[in-house]
């Protein structure tokens, strides 16, 4: 079922059941696979692929015991050119992915993100609301990206990144903040990063280990609690 | 794809591609997303919001190698008033949402769970069989219950928790029990319990702990393996 | 949709929605849900049971980023008898899963991965390209298997396993090299290997730890990072 009001390109393809609901718009040489959903007001660049049983566009919800309620105005999901979007994935209004970006199968992106140029993020990753990706970051297979989140220019992380925003899990008395990670660093996989944790240009932080506090740029770190390994 | 037998209450609306089986029975003012998939005998409540490629009232399977097998009477599953479910999840014949509960996208809820009124279960959290939740509780993102659990009301779980049920790993020769969280007890991200673990009323668990030992009411523990932290 | 190419033999159901491409092999006594999507070149067994909005034989894409760019030429996606595949699965072309394999919901299997006979792989599970998975395995529940690994007969893997491939996070200077786990190993729940760590045979790895270093067959291991158990 494709909306008439949808504004498509030349040589777009569709695959088997697709849905385009108002006001889409699709560029130039797409191809949407079967089953893809694409929800009202969304823009699609020039080369996109998206793959099976994906949904674009989602509009945010909530219950009762939500502390925050999700933005009722927000802009329309927005794929730059020549981004891929794997299968299952499941992709908020109001998010922003730049040109070359590439998400994995059965990942997920929330409302008010913004995804910097050929930035990578795997299978299975989530990443909440209100986060900025930099430019060319990998955030692998299962990776958490909690929100309010900052993650610079060519940082890595590793499979398994765990992440967290609320120093005192909902009882309502700390200002929602994520950890900082600066251009460069390097996180291993599982590694679990507190609220509002900074990690310095550069730094690395090694599998399994559990970030109770800023690490300086240019600093490797290990286990939980972190300590910095010994120079040679 | 309506089956005739399905008895649909007042507006009620379908996205495009929805498969309805034998035997389902849908409330008032709910609304089914694209490409959702009501398996035979579901029941919905009133004021009841399913995203889209969302499957609902699947049974259990097995292969050989599995040690419990999964239960062959199973009651339909239930979904009361004003519960959401997110895009892209599938849940179990023989689970009973209560009202106002919260799903997120590509979660999952095994048989034979039940979730208190006005809990979250946060996208990609996985729920297995025999497991109960109290109400308002808020299991994050990408957190992993395991079966034969018990979580008392108001708990809080972090992000990407971890728990298991079989203290010996396959081997078979211990009853399986998952952890029991008692009332209002809060979880950090990326932690980890131990099967049949007791975490005591209000006590706190830091990120990325491992929790070895029962933990008392009041207390807040952190390390691997846990330690109380000094009081201060 | 079933394309005039496919060859199906007998007594195979299909659900509503049903997507088959070009050149596909089904066998007997099969069973297809609703919504999926079989792409081109697949073969599917007798007695194989695929749920509802699954997708078969996805060939893998890449971008600008990504080190490592997938195989051109891969052959197309085998499930042997006996298999049950869950729903929202993702599985790619040039996998081989063998007699009476079960993969849970939500999991997703890339290319140039062979699991053995009447192997497990659980819910919301990926296994990455290039590994080797034996017979008689059990994989739980959000576990992260990463490429390039070996898993030998009957090891145990509990949920939320994490493991990596790649010493130095995307510098380039490192053989791409998974764990090594030697038969009959047990995992712990949230365990982290790093990357060509080697389990020996038999050895139990607990909840929670940080495997930094090879553990030789039949040892215990606890902590962050590792120590062995003190044997009584």
């Amino acid at each position: 079922m494709i909306h008439e009001s949808a504004k498509i390109g030349n040589n777009v393809s569709f695959g088997e059941n697709v849905v385009v609901e108002e006001n889409v718009t699709i560029g130039d040489d797409v191809i949407i696979g079967h089953n893809v959903i694409i929800k009202e007001d969304t823009v699609i660049g020039n080369q996109v692929h998206i793959h099976d049983q994906t949904v674009l566009g989602k509009i945010p919800g909530s219950n009762r015991k939500m502390a925050r309620k999700p933005s009722l105005h927000l802009p329309q999901l927005v794929l730059s050119d020549g981004i891929t979007v794997g299968s299952n994935c499941v992709l908020y209004r109001g998010a922003h992915l730049k040109k070359g970006v590439f998400i994995g199968d059965l990942a997920s992106i929330r409302e008010n993100v913004s995804i910097g140029e050929d930035s990578i993020v795997g299978r299975n990753a989530m990443v909440e609301n209100n986060t900025t990706v930099g430019e060319r970051v990998t955030i692998q297979t299962g990776s958490y990206i909690t929100a309010d989140m900052v993650i610079e220019d060519e940082v890595f992380i590793g499979p398994c990144f765990s992440s967290s925003n609320d120093k005192y899990m909902g009882m309502g008395n700390f200002k929602l903040q994520g950890p900082i990670i600066k251009k460069g660093a390097k996180i291993g996989n599982n590694a679990t990063l507190l609220p509002a944790i900074v990690i310095g240009e550069n730094s690395i932080v090694g599998a399994g280990a559990v970030v109770t506090k800023d690490v300086p740029p240019q600093e490797t770190v290990v286990g939980n609690p972190i300590q910095p390994i010994a120079k040679k």
